[in-house]
């Protein structure tokens, strides 16, 4: 496990979670940046070569004040995968009401709701998300040093409300593994950047991550799993 | 939450967690240091102070060849609090199997063990162990990132097999409060160390755990906490 391969992860991940089915409609959010570049990337080979769950893929930009457009050479990419973008400009500055500070937290709030809003309308019964598994451990860590609760961002979540399931394909890789793909196919530097950027929270706790796991790969997956094998009557009740 | 009183922390964990009722017996393992000997004072001091369940406690101390023996000024504190001892000499050396190293697991679990056999024999309900908060999120670590379980020891765990729970009433109070109640009480000079210490293990987990909570008891609590919220739905199946 010194260096896995990503798309081998990802395979790991989508049969361990049972994440892709046969006739899924599926909307993948695009910011751009190289965790969704390579999850696209990875549908749309898994999708042209592979047998397998019949399923589509659509992606899905949403272009804000503070984001840089796609640029040309990821649009080239996705015409090459044969993967369709749909780009909707939302007004996310202006929607913040008078007193509140923009935040990443608030920021992809308001893009989740238009993603989720565009899937029910036009009949998706996936959304598709760029998370890894840094984001997901980092989330675990605010959750519980912060609000004393353990939960974080599972691999599948299907909504309550509606019929739409969120899948996080990326949920077994870090980000090491992540870079080392996007470098190797050549588009580490689609990397969008935000000047809006309050981030201290998550920060911190990617700072607590790596001091936790020495920053290895082994033990991100150890505490990962560990999520999987909660022993309720060795906790405190 | 600043600067808590142990005594305070440790009421508020024997309610939470019910660890004390009426009639209990309870045996508790005297290894000499610090963090034993306060919970034997706070023992020894509810007993004699406050209205509440009725309950008894023994001290007992396991010697053995790497342990020194409990030192006279201890042995006058527990004259002093009324709580009888019992000592037994068991050769934990001895014990090792050829090709088997000393360490503080196997150690441990053999004290345990005797501690086990005489509560039994002997009609004691209740062990209580001087496991405190950073024992206990250290175990969590270590579990979590060693075995990818999630699991440590609990406040109040009721053996299968026997007619006997174990209670640790310290698990809401971390080192620097022990230390602090210990220095004003005036023995924090009997802690006992050990030359056979073989415990790289733990101490890597608490070096995690003061990164993870940068050493404060607040985020430690939190962590604790969560132990007691877990969000099922929101973590891997």
């Amino acid at each position: 496990m010194a260096n896995p391969k990503l798309f081998r992860v990802i395979d790991h991940a989508v049969t361990r979670f049972s994440l892709i089915e046969d006739g899924d409609r599926i909307l993948v959010g695009a910011s751009g940046g190289k965790d969704s570049t390579a999850l696209i990337e990875y549908f749309a080979l898994r999708m042209l070569r592979r047998s397998g769950p019949q399923f589509s893929v659509t992606a899905m930009h949403i272009a804000s004040e503070m984001s840089s457009p796609l640029n040309d050479e990821l649009l080239s990419r996705f015409e090459q995968w044969k993967v369709p973008l749909i780009t909707k400009k939302v007004a996310v500055l202006g929607r913040i009401k008078a007193g509140q500070r923009m935040n990443c937290w608030w920021c992809s709030t308001q893009r989740r709701t238009e993603i989720n809003s565009f899937a029910v309308r036009e009949g998706y019964n996936k959304i598709a998300l760029g998370h890894h598994l840094d984001d997901i451990l980092e989330t675990l860590l605010m959750n519980a040093l912060v609000k004393g609760v353990l939960s974080t961002m599972p691999p599948s979540l299907a909504y309550e409300k509606y019929p739409v399931t969120l899948i996080r394909p990326l949920c077994l890789a870090d980000i090491p593994m992540i870079v080392r793909h996007a470098e190797a196919s050549g588009y580490i530097n689609s990397t969008c950047t935000c000047a809006y950027q309050d981030n201290s929270g998550r920060k911190n706790a990617r700072r607590k991550l790596e001091a936790l796991t020495d920053g290895r790969y082994a033990e991100k997956r150890k505490l990962f799993d560990a999520l999987s094998h909660v022993k309720l009557d060795y906790l405190p009740k």
